[in-house]
């Protein structure tokens, strides 16, 4: 199963391409903000390295949002295309998910933060916990569902093998908030946290005085969107049957625009 | 501070770039073993996206073995090369360190295992454990070395915060093995277990048989090598100091070549 992946929520444009449980390849540039520039060549040099027949392609998954207004337009729109062309199906990720999964395993809590300005971040908060009818846990029970399971015919089996044994589960869902807010949030669960995304940086000083928890920061290489976590979890969404086609897809934003609150704000004022 | 990194010990050629604790540009190809062709090309990519000035790295983390010997060889001569131009340092880091430094801070033990054939594996068996003193932990009580720390010029109290809070621990350390042997090894620890490698995938049924121990496998994103994962811990290496001159870099093959085998074998033979 190959999944194609792009991300193009913050200020890292990536992309990346995995077969079943193998990345066939991935490129991350984080360095200017011209990714309607960078996006597409990048795209571009990955097929020419990994010879993909993009027609051998199962599934697009996408950065979904929340991020960079104009960046999530953009990859929403270089995937809608290519699904529309390539007659496959989209597979939108949570943005805050894809940043979460680069921790796979994790055993603290797991906090990305995007820095949304006006003092505000996207966040959630994550636990990978095993999943409940793991196939590759020897200590569990066969369920109904893996009972089930032995009746499919073996691709699905083989699809199943590769499904990994941990799941994310959110204890704060998606969304905006005060950086304040997200921290009394999590002062008040009180389980050490792993923070990463570009707000770990700007809120670096904040977090360090009002933190009442133990916290780490995510290392260099796991701690920005990367478009070979959306593609790892794309198999898994795509199994689940959690695709959708090109031309329903649309970001999710979890927030006004500035023009639409401009707007907003002006009509509120005449009427 | 800048780290070039560079990574041809399997079947992927990886090469990065990181500023401090921000990964500024990553290319990773798992596709046909060319890297006496790939590898430079994708560097000087890298170069171009990220507008990277060469002469303003601080180091190159390479990985040091085990691996394919003309891999390493490929990465060694490479990393010789730039560091001798450049005149910088060579950070040279355990290709099984580097592997499980992309499941920062699991929980469970990690057991990295890449396939050096006739049924054996390179390997390793490691745990993240929190770092004695490390600035980010809010409990921690200053230390000796913190209160030391505090008297170092400000440059040094910055690179001290950008360390990471968990440090690897080895529970085995590199090896070579055979694949029974490990297991054992792992099923008289009794702890659970996330394997990674393209061992993991060739050894996959052999474990699902014979480790006692629950057990999982790193999803896509995670399970092969990464510059960007020796990058990051090519910056807590320089820090502390572990760098060395290129002209003094040796790879650690952990195993004699087949070359050197056979000739040992014939020795034998005739003595």
């Amino acid at each position: 199963m190959k999944i194609l992946a792009i991300d193009s929520s913050g200020q890292v444009a990536s992309a990346a391409l995995t077969q079943d449980n193998q990345l066939l390849g991935e490129i991350s540039i984080n360095h200017k903000i011209n990714h309607s520039v960078t996006l597409l060549p990048m795209l571009s040099e990955l097929v020419r390295m990994t010879e993909l027949d993009l027609s051998s392609i199962d599934g697009i998954a996408v950065a979904a949002g929340p991020g960079s207004f104009t960046g999530l337009r953009i990859g929403a729109a270089m995937a809608k295309g290519l699904g529309f062309a390539l007659q496959k199906p989209l597979l939108p990720i949570s943005t805050l998910e894809g940043l979460a999964y680069n921790l796979y395993g994790a055993k603290d809590l797991i906090c990305p933060l995007m820095d949304a300005r006006r003092n505000q971040v996207y966040t959630g908060v994550y636990e990978f916990v095993p999943k409940a009818n793991s196939e590759n846990e020897k200590d569990s029970v066969p369920s109904a569902e893996m009972i089930l399971r032995e009746d499919l015919q073996n691709k699905n089996e083989r699809e199943a093998s590769l499904l990994s044994y941990y799941a994310l589960q959110p204890h704060v869902a998606p969304c905006a908030l005060g950086i304040a807010d997200i921290t009394d949030k999590l002062n008040a669960i009180g389980r050490r946290v792993l923070f990463l995304g570009d707000g770990a940086n700007v809120f670096a000083d904040y977090l360090k005085e009002h933190c009442k928890i133990s916290f780490g920061f995510a290392p260099a290489h796991l701690n920005r969107q990367r478009a070979g976590a959306l593609a790892a979890l794309g198999m898994e969404y795509l199994v689940a049957g959690k695709s959708v086609p090109a031309s329903e897809f649309v970001p999710e934003y979890l927030r006004l625009s500035q023009a639409e609150r401009e707007r907003l704000e002006k009509e509120q004022v005449y009427t």
